[in-house]
């Protein structure tokens, strides 16, 4: 059976948080799955609200086009950066990160709600849970306040902040998982999933073993519509 | 790496559609996955429309109870028999062959239709689409009028119906992709894909690689809410 | 005028609580109609959340199978236990007390919360909503973490659960009215309706005028698509 | 037990269709229950789109305040003319014919459609289905073009435009069941349900039928909110 | 380039209103642009409520009927009273007040929410809003619980209830922009504005420069379906 | 009374579209506005479908940081190319050209359908309409299968499809108005509406009249949401 060859490309140009994406993929892949993390020179730090989407969507979108071998691609940031173009330049499977873990979170529970980073990063997540449908099953993406590039850091101010919206979630929203709504989170999932008791997605790995799931099923993308050529 | 162990079952009682189901899900499966095809021996010989379900549903549970060793159960009838009550006995992640389509035709297509078999048997599969959120993506639900245990025999009547419900999904609904609503169509994905050029969704296969997916991501379905044990 | 034959199945096995409904559909039933309470010998005790819908599901449809000369059915589980599979094995009406309450709650009010009572149950009653389309007149399902068995006792424990709820729904949700999401809670209609000045409703007797209505106006239930026989 | 009396009012000033509309209503009332025809002396002779709608509101309201006595009222129009602003001097059940025939088709079909009379009239109807949330079992409102006055005539002509639109509804709609969406279609009811072999929903009997329905059930207006006097 | 002559309407009868209402819309109106208030003589003196608004649109109409010389014509209602009907008798654009405030807060916020003033007033409002589609960018319809008439005193009771509301809509409900629910809170929008530090939009100046820019494209109402003369 | 300066930014770099569009957008502009048309030099020629908006987006937003002083900016492509992005580097009011069509169809209509160029441009468009709510008053939007640039040339074939198209969307769509869904339609605008009786809505001349309103509204794009700069 062929190697399943699949490039991870986080748009923003932290390399740190590629390199952390890409091992976090790893520990899922299955066997003969290669992960390849990548990121363009050029593109905003982090990406918080619908400007920092827009300037790195071409920079991404130049990333898939120079790796057209590829077998899969995953887009490693929340807000599902440059999705649906990315589809119109390749008939390969593109995943992201936030509709991954949307549609894993649909599997095992009724509804769910996003934790993400910063309020203005909601109305974007908020638009493509509804273009994709899964509004319907998401109680609240709630904003942290926590910016992106503090995630790492893990501070005890941190960890507070994304307890308290998760206790929310749960209490107050009825939510019956928890999405974590950024690519940073991703080395959070097992303590805050063993602490709460109840599944917390990472779309990071979520996209990883979706996209293997794709290229198995020998998935391609539509081209007699909207992600037309 | 540990071996992925499937039960897929099939809720009715048609031991060859239990075969064909178990071989279509293996040319899928990854190294290390062992797809094993279950029946009842008790329950409606097809399942069409809401009283089939409702007669299937329990015989199939007791599969389930009867095989909690297994690291993911699939669900192989379209109308995703008894899905909500099958996550309440276990934690297992548990997937239906319908809810698998119709997520795997939203990661490639803006919108699809879904070809089934019987009228009956639609407003089953639109209920169920508007419980995931995934009406949003559906252009339409066709019956074909071939009854499930008819797709087996594949005459030419039996085609044209079906390519007359396809042809109309491209034009009138728009759609950019077929999912093909019952798990007696798995045979004919790829002939139909060939001819049409556009993606054509079987969910038996889907599910499978969408229940690898699950396994390997080390998803539990959620205790806390409407599938507490 | 002939006289109106109406069976009242209660989908669990708990005979105190088949004998409560019926005499309270009785109070409110015409001249001429005669209300029989009915319920499965082998059948869980109360019905919590999917699992215990399935397993009460088939034993429900055998009562309706069996009492053919009925003029119209009323299953009394506020989940509408099998409703859209009774419907495919009879051409006579049959109402489900989730669904008499919520159309009865839509003629009176703007918007109406419903108070039920486990966590678990919610998703089940939040999709039948869904599926009848009233979710647009309810403001929320609420649940009172009283177990169904316990309502039967009534205690101030169990009263104040449901003064709280009550009073949540009537501020936080703007309710105006409640709509009690169980069976064993008809008895307590007249007295929080008394209470908090605003309609409560409750299914078992909704129900059982809306049948009669069925039946008077000469109902049918459709067998051209999904509830052929 | 107490009569029920019931006032039937139709909004528009032609008193042969209130007289038919009683008629039509006393043929289903149970034993005790007296069905009053009335309409205003000063209304439009019929009532086809939204100015109609208006200039008939108020004198519909004022036969309301002159039978405050009653014990339930029906607003005999099929766009539920003024239905809200009536349930605001009334604690009084007040079922609008609309109304009551979408919820009576909710019941025995998974979807129905409308055939109503000229077009102008459709928008006015999706507004009331969309309002009361059964817009979700609502295949489509079509226009069959004729005038509800021609409708008494019940010519070759106006038979041929109704049998169309009931033909594509079940063929292209895939509707199970047919509202007739007008108070002057009433004497076609028995007619079209026997040449079509599926329920066809008349809207002043069903409005009769479940205000009895109501007024057993011992049903008031809520008076805590939208409806508050 | 020839003036544009808009028609303002205050449905109610309190002249007071009318008269700020149009010194309101003459801040705002642009060179050449004539805004003329009229109020009918018989007419509640406020509009809270379905029945008020039922009671205020026939005189609201004729005013309509009266002025066909207009340009445009604005109803300053909140509730946008009778704004359908008006549409059906001059194919000059009709703008309600509210509608004219929910599409400007859409230009420039991802979601609004509304303060109006008494909780029976939220069902229709949230009726407008579904029917417009703009429920979409609505977080809330809030009730301060302010009499329309006690609006023009302005008293520290009036404006503490106003606050918090907004303090509520902001915190709560994550609104962008706030929308003024009733014309005679037009005085306020300045001082909320900068207190907030968020657009607080007013219904009134929003339908002035509404209709000007209607007139100026050229904009007719629609004559071949539901706004039919 | 200050002027008002508008830009009007064409997205794509053909600069002959560009002038059209801005010599429509001053047929239109109240005494004392001006309206500057401008394009990025670096951008796609035509914009049809994902990628070129994606491609088309940073020099669009390019040119608005260039120009800062001007009153108010119009984004001059019917897919409302970076419209969420452009409102996060200016609180100046920024308006799509669809979403102004959309705002003044929903005027003057009850149901609109819209007649663009290519099938890849649909989802696109319907993605938009869903985001602003307005799908909810949107029948259908239709393919005309011309592509932009050739609807300069106005042959009888490029004429015929459009005729189609409007056909079937009165007759199909029930649509009171049309919206013409792209800027190089805008010349078609006033025949289309002679020819067919009903209000034909061009997006270049709706997004001007309302830049000026929101201009003198006083209108702001919030910045503590989604917006935030």
């Amino acid at each position: 059976m062929k190697n399943i060859d699949i490039a991870l490309i986080n748009p923003n140009s932290t390399t740190s948080m590629t390199r952390k994406c890409a091992e976090a993929g790893k520990t899922v892949a299955g066997p003969g799955t290669v992960v390849t993390g990548l990121n363009p020179a050029a593109s905003p730090a982090s990406i918080q609200g619908y400007y920092d989407v827009a300037a790195a969507t071409m920079p991404m979108l130049e990333l898939i086009k120079a790796n057209q071998g590829k077998d899969a691609f995953i887009i490693a940031c929340f807000d599902d950066t440059g999705l649906d173009a990315a589809r119109c330049i390749t008939d390969k499977p593109v995943i992201g990160i936030g509709e991954a873990a949307f549609h894993m979170a649909s599997l095992i529970s009724c509804k769910f709600s996003v934790i993400t980073t910063l309020r203005r990063s909601v109305p974007g997540i908020e638009n493509n849970l509804r273009s994709y449908g899964l509004d319907r099953r998401c109680a609240r993406v709630r904003a942290s306040e926590v910016p992106v590039l503090d995630l790492e850091k893990g501070t005890p101010e941190v960890m507070a902040k994304l307890h308290r919206e998760i206790e929310a979630a749960i209490e107050e929203d009825q939510a019956e998982a928890i999405v974590l709504g950024c690519a940073g989170m991703v080395a959070l999932m097992e303590e805050l999933q063993s602490r709460y008791g109840l599944p917390v997605i990472d779309g990071v790995t979520a996209a990883v073993t979706l996209a293997e799931a794709a290229v198995r099923y020998g998935l391609k993308t539509s081209k007699i519509g909207g992600y037309a050529g």
